[in-house]
């Protein structure tokens, strides 16, 4: 199971951002003030500082979002993941900056003109893990409290 | 994005049931009491009926379960999905049918013998979705209430 020699610090670091970079689906973990898990698949845009996803404003998922104020997302296949824990900042379709909702379409596509109304939640990592297999779950602490560990 | 014709129910539960059969991992995403996600890959067994994952008993996915009585797990690659939520029957090292912690150990890994007490979830999947890309999201509800629709 474990053919590979664990990654250097450095090394997880620069495959997280990649990953941010160039893939297109997060699995967003979302609950709601009783305790219910809720998680679904949502593309995604990495700007450099932040994951933003969108979701009808009435969704479950922007319910939780909204009212938790953070969520769990996790990235990659399962032997290859990085997992983020984020605060979440929530933008309506009045108040998405240009620039953010413009980078998204040119990503994906464009929220703003559904039939279903949008909201974009912007999510700032605080914690960010990542790991292969088992012999990499030393040192799977990238980031804690907003920090980069190297 | 949607090159392939949407899969008829019939054909999208047997790709579930043979995801549960080949697949190793699983994102299991549970919550707290006060609302906090957590999110997780873990390997699993499927015994024909329901999803049995371990970790050890006083980890966090452990806490969640236990006190939320119920899952929500996400197979497959994002654009191929399947999502479970399940009902959960915790055991422990004690009460573990040796019939399920042996299938778990023959697929897996026996985690009676960590150095770590783990406990076995077995969650029965009570509502179960499958899509892969936009156009599967109708007719993507494949379980409900316990019972197959096909």
């Amino acid at each position: 199971m474990t053919a590979e020699p664990p990654r250097s610090p450095q090394q997880r670091k620069e495959d997280t951002l990649a990953r941010f970079a160039t893939d297109v689906d997060a699995w967003v973990a979302s609950a709601d003030p009783s305790g219910n898990a809720y998680l679904l698949p949502l593309s995604f845009l990495w700007d450099g500082a932040a994951i933003t996803v969108t979701t009808p404003e009435a969704s479950r998922t922007a319910r939780n979002l909204r009212s938790a104020g953070k969520a769990r997302l996790g990235f990659g296949p399962t032997r290859d993941v990085v997992l983020v824990d984020g605060t979440v900042q929530e933008y309506s379709l009045e108040t998405v900056p240009d620039e953010l909702a413009g980078a998204f379409a040119e990503k994906l596509w464009d929220p703003r003109h559904d039939a279903d109304r949008y909201a974009f939640f912007r999510i700032t990592p605080q914690r960010i893990q990542a790991w292969r297999e088992v012999n990499e779950l030393p040192g799977r602490d990238l980031m804690r409290d907003g920090n980069w560990l190297c």
